[in-house]
């Protein structure tokens, strides 16, 4: 229903410390808050350093209602860089951009096509816009100009140009521009507008107007590993046995399709392939492996919840099976109590959810279309931007009925998704898109798994692995592959058992890749437990944490981990690169040696070595590499000092990481060094629960000229 | 507006013998039918065939209003294939795809996204379906499948099988499907249907409903040259000199952007590097070249109609100009007279109409975004789905003005385009695609011109020029390439001036392409005249003439030209190709030898040869290879004698080609042939009017056995 007179926005209305909403005309009813209803940590948010306004007065954003749909137009100085919209693989800043918010598996060109595309994004002035829309919207970061005013502009005189160089030409001149949304089809709209003063706060005050990010038990830190699809029970086994016997650190073991009796569109039960699968978890277990199951929420005819499931459903099919309307408690309900008693109960970890994104570009497209109809009344266009998240709320209730942790991954999301946990993944393989998708997912409060697959040299297996340790989550997902990549890491030799002459050389540097994600667990947790509580993303971009430095606006292959540490993946077959260094004293993680803040440095790190870099006078307490978290080696700590040691370190420690995350179980450990003495100091927040870390050495990188403390 | 009630589809209404009209809801104010206003050759429509209905019940289309928009069900048997959604350069057969008709001028993912995308399609069934809608809209053919019915479906049972070979299992099996037509954001909708029975009746009574074909007049079916976009005034004509020096048969020569004083956005007016036009033009003219010029519609704030076409325009800007409403007859007759005075009036015969579809992928969009405001109340996207065939028809205002005949090109069309005398052309430029688009673009009234540029060897460019031989238009557009690409395929060493070591043999060879295209132009008059008269496709797919033949479902890469001949272009560096030959009686164009129809067979052909067939049993007159088609030679015929020569051909004759076609002023010749005595009949339609071909040889290849007959 229209109404009957043009509308005219709401006020900004204010949520919580820095949060305002504004709304016009009549909002969709099926939008990302409606559906997925953010639960805002109100006590974190108040928390956050206190803000009063926005970088300019609410009032200046105007709001349209035409015969197409609801426009929107926010703020732009010329100055300005936006960045978000999403997980994007192909572009990073967004700036002079113009998007188009369309779920897609397979975005081949920078339109906006997206695994997980949302409406948000934040700008380097200080703020951040989320338009709260289940459409596929479009933002035209600036790039359309409106016509010259020859009162207000200096007409362009570039003379004689053509194409590209016509375009950066009026680009570059002083002609005013907005940002655009455009939002077809709808007779109004809600936005939440997120103040900074720093681009970093605005970020985290829409993640904690989520609920915080997520807290992945331990064990998720560690190495995941899919075993090929075709495997059965003894083959998955047998494999997980000799991952152990060739001592590569693993924690989470994943099957792929072949555990169902029916994919594509699945059945959601066992296969007969897999004919005692308590045995099969229990005994991944005995060995300290989590499983993990690809599934998707396509639904075989042959599902024991076919029928039930068929009136919750659209009316179209995808790969033959139904798809169920996950706004509809029946078909959740439902869904995850198969879940339950098939697989959760069972003691499965966690889940892939494949395919919930939209097709690809393959010759025939297989997801369903943008009109199916559902009965909860969205059509398949809103569906799809809604349908990563609800399945992972699904799937969610599952373990939310046995009261366990879960981690998982997905193909799409959508707005307020930092709580939930799952990173997205791919099934695109090019490197350093990859890497770009840890630091663009950043913005939106999504997470990335650049996993590793096949390889064209055993040099690029080892950077491909370095990327996963700088990731959300490392996973090697070799589903085709027979043994693993670092075997053989070209496909079809790997599938006929031949193997490279120096595999056991390029296992060996694997396996120190691998390590170097279980040194690093600790310090990781402690980042993830900063998402949670002040909802700063625990990977992230460059200009999030210096959005005034330029040099930070275009860097889309530098990832900030943490408070502390900078990953400077290699792409390719070089062991050189550029490297910027934002401002202050930075040291080699590996040797200690010195670079100097605010230049370009060209670095050289061998194969073996991802290129990792510490703020100087950073505490940075790394794991004793064991072959799985629940090994109680892995709480043995060496405490590297870098630097002066001033910046002391704040970890948590976990009593039981298979229940949910509950801040009031952990225990705040924070380690000081008197670099003096040469003395570390542990303070507790719970001085009365028992210890788990303990620090059995310590190394000190001093600088330039590093020494070693034992 | 919406209306109360669920809108009920008005009942069809006949229009005219074989097309119907079904009205639902409120259609769009602005769509094709509304905005071109067809004017439907009625004489023309009951001289073909009479049909009495559809191969199915028109009332058996559905139609719903949505909240989205509006959604038509059709027809589709599981057997039927479709064609058609205009210029497709990336599939021909889109049965079960899905396509959203985007305009866009880099379409890398086979989505729908074209250059000149148009709401229609035909069917091997034998009849056709145009939505008359401005917006993106989206056809799904059949590929979203409905859910199993398990009272009705078997379940299909293909046990464990992943993505595509899921898929396949169920494309092939017996579920019901549909033809789902998807546009958002409307309240209403129009359809037309065209009956056949046959397939190619059905092209034909669209093309006739929409005027008829275009007939271009007989200097536009030579040789195009567009020289190097910087070349000046002296430059051009020295070029213009060197290509009748070097004996290239050339009809028109085409001026890039450099001929005015501002691009990109243009000022329409002449550069001072062309000081005299009028000379130049004049120049030109006496050495029997036409003058064809590139322009754009975006307007510099230099141009002289700047301000008149100010109030006129969108309020966003394109290459920092403005864009005109061409649904503004102000726009039109501001831009149509600077036009008329600029340039018609001084002799220019044609434009190269540029950049009026959409951006591509670059960095950054140049063209207006979606959500643009025109006076005239359209948006963006309805205007990119206009405004091509607005800009050909303000373009055509100025030589109407002038009552002289135009043929040019264009980068955008739409529906009802077939009278326009304009063919769509491309910055893209791979060959295979090249050709697929003579095909794709013929189902919907649209033709295509598979320019040549560069090359990556002599064969490769002696391939692509004969790929243009067997086009609606032959162009070399060399707009950055300084020398012809015959002296050097390779373009920094053209611009260079480093000509090939054996660049002559090369030439002589080209010069061999460009004379087969002169010797066919008799031959593709009258089957442009049949375009206009009977509206059948000059160059089309074989699927329309054999929709029976499977083989030709999916054959996109061989061309029908006019009623009994069949390129089958060579890409790439081979010399031989697989060639289906329909059911029939088939020889070789250049020694008659005979081939057997309904068979694939693998056919050779050196590089200087296109593969060209003959149906056999024709005639085909053949004009004396001249370096313009103002050379009176080129009225001399040589008729050749395919096989029994029993098949007559008809031709036509025009008096002048400057003035607009008129059919009373032509004059229609009919050749046949006495196998007995060799005597050659020519029969005239106005015998009191002078006649203008002469036979002037005879060349008979009677079958296996070839023999010349002087």
């Amino acid at each position: 229903m229209k109404s009957s007179f043009p509308p005219k926005p709401s006020p900004a209305v204010a949520l919580a410390p820095g949060v305002w909403q504004i709304e016009f005309g009549e909002p969709e009813a099926h939008s990302p808050s409606s559906v997925f209803q953010p639960q805002m940590a109100l006590d974190r948010l108040a928390a956050l350093p206190a803000v009063e306004a926005l970088p300019w007065d609410s009032a200046s954003i105007r709001f349209e209602q035409t015969a197409r749909g609801v426009q929107i137009y926010l703020p732009l100085a010329k100055t300005e860089r936006v960045y978000g919209l999403g997980l994007q693989l192909l572009s990073f800043d967004q700036t002079g951009l113009r998007k188009t918010l369309r779920v897609n598996s397979d975005p081949k060109v920078d339109l906006g096509d997206s695994h997980a595309p949302v409406p948000f994004y934040v700008s380097t002035e200080g703020y951040a816009v989320l338009v709260d829309t289940a459409r596929y919207a479009s933002f035209d970061c600036g790039s359309a100009l409106p016509v010259a005013d020859p009162d207000r502009d200096q007409p362009e005189k570039f003379g004689f140009a053509l194409g590209m160089e016509a375009l950066y030409a009026i680009r570059d001149s002083d002609r005013p521009r907005e940002m655009v949304v455009d939002i077809p089809g709808v007779t109004g709209t809600r936005i939440f507008l997120f103040a900074g003063p720093e681009m970093h706060l605005a970020v985290q005050r829409y993640n904690l107007f989520s609920g915080g990010g997520c807290v992945p038990p331990r064990w998720a830190l560690g190495n995941w590993y899919r075993a090929r699809s075709d495997f059965d029970q003894e083959q998955v086994l047998r494999f997980a046995q000799t991952l152990r016997e060739d001592r590569m650190p693993c924690d989470v073991f994943g099957l792929e399709p072949g555990w169902q009796s029916r994919a594509y569109a699945c059945s959601h039960v066992w296969s007969d392939k897999f004919p005692e699968p308590a045995r099969l978890i229990e005994d991944l277990k005995s060995d300290h492996f989590e499983t993990n199951l690809w599934t998707h929420a396509f639904t075989h005819t042959d599902s024991p919840i076919y029928s039930d499931l068929l009136p919750h459903s659209g009316n179209t099919s995808v790969f033959g099976g139904i798809v169920p309307d996950f706004l509809q408690p029946e078909a959740v309900e439902r869904f995850s109590e198969l879940y339950r008693t098939q697989t959760t109960s069972l003691g499965v970890s966690g889940f892939k959810l494949d395919e919930c994104d939209h097709s690809d570009f393959m010759p025939y497209p297989w997801s369903f279309p943008e009109w199916t109809k559902f009965p909860s009344g969205v059509d398949g266009e809103q569906m799809h931007c809604l349908f990563g998240e609800l399945f992972q709320k699904a799937i969610l209730r599952s373990f939310e009925k046995e009261h366990r942790r879960t981690f998982g991954l997905v193909r799409n999301s959508q707005a307020f998704a930092a709580p939930l946990p799952f990173v997205l993944y791919s099934d695109l393989y090019n490197h350093q898109q990859f890497v770009r998708g840890i630091l663009s997912a950043s913005f939106s409060g999504l997470l990335w798994c650049p996993e590793i697959r096949e390889a064209s040299s055993g040099r690029d297996l080892l950077r491909r692995l370095q990327s996963g340790v700088a990731s959300p989550m490392l996973q090697i997902n070799a589903w085709y592959i027979k043994n693993p990549p670092w075997k053989q890491w070209d496909v079809a030799a790997n599938n006929r058992d031949e193997f490279l002459p120096d595999s056991e050389g390029l296992e060996a540097a694997c396996r120190g890749v691998l390590e170097l994600r279980m040194r690093l667990i600790p310090y990781l947790h402690g980042a993830f437990y900063d998402y949670w509580k002040t909802g700063i993303p625990p990977f992230r971009a460059l200009v999030m944490d210096y959005p005034n430095e330029s040099e930070s606006w275009k860097c889309d292959d530098q990832i900030l981990m943490g408070d502390r540490l900078m990953a400077a993946p290699i792409v390719g077959e070089s062991d050189t690169r550029s490297v910027w260094f934002p401002p202050g004293q930075w040291q080699s993680f590996w040797t200690g040696e010195s670079f100097e803040g605010g230049r370009v440095t060209e670095i050289s790190e061998d194969e073996t070595r991802l290129p990792l870099y510490v703020k100087s006078g950073s505490l940075l307490p790394l794991a004793r590499p064991t072959l799985h978290t629940a090994d109680p080696g892995a709480d043995e700590l060496e405490l590297r000092v870098y630097g002066n040691g001033a910046r002391e370190i704040s970890l948590m420690e976990e009593r039981d990481p298979s229940i949910p995350f509950d801040e009031t179980a952990i225990n705040g450990v924070t380690f000081s060094w008197n670099s003096a003495t040469g003395e570390i100091q542990m303070q507790r927040t719970k001085p009365e629960v028992p210890a788990r870390y303990r620090v059995t050495s310590v190394t000190h990188f001093a600088g330039t000229n590093s020494g070693t403390v034992g």
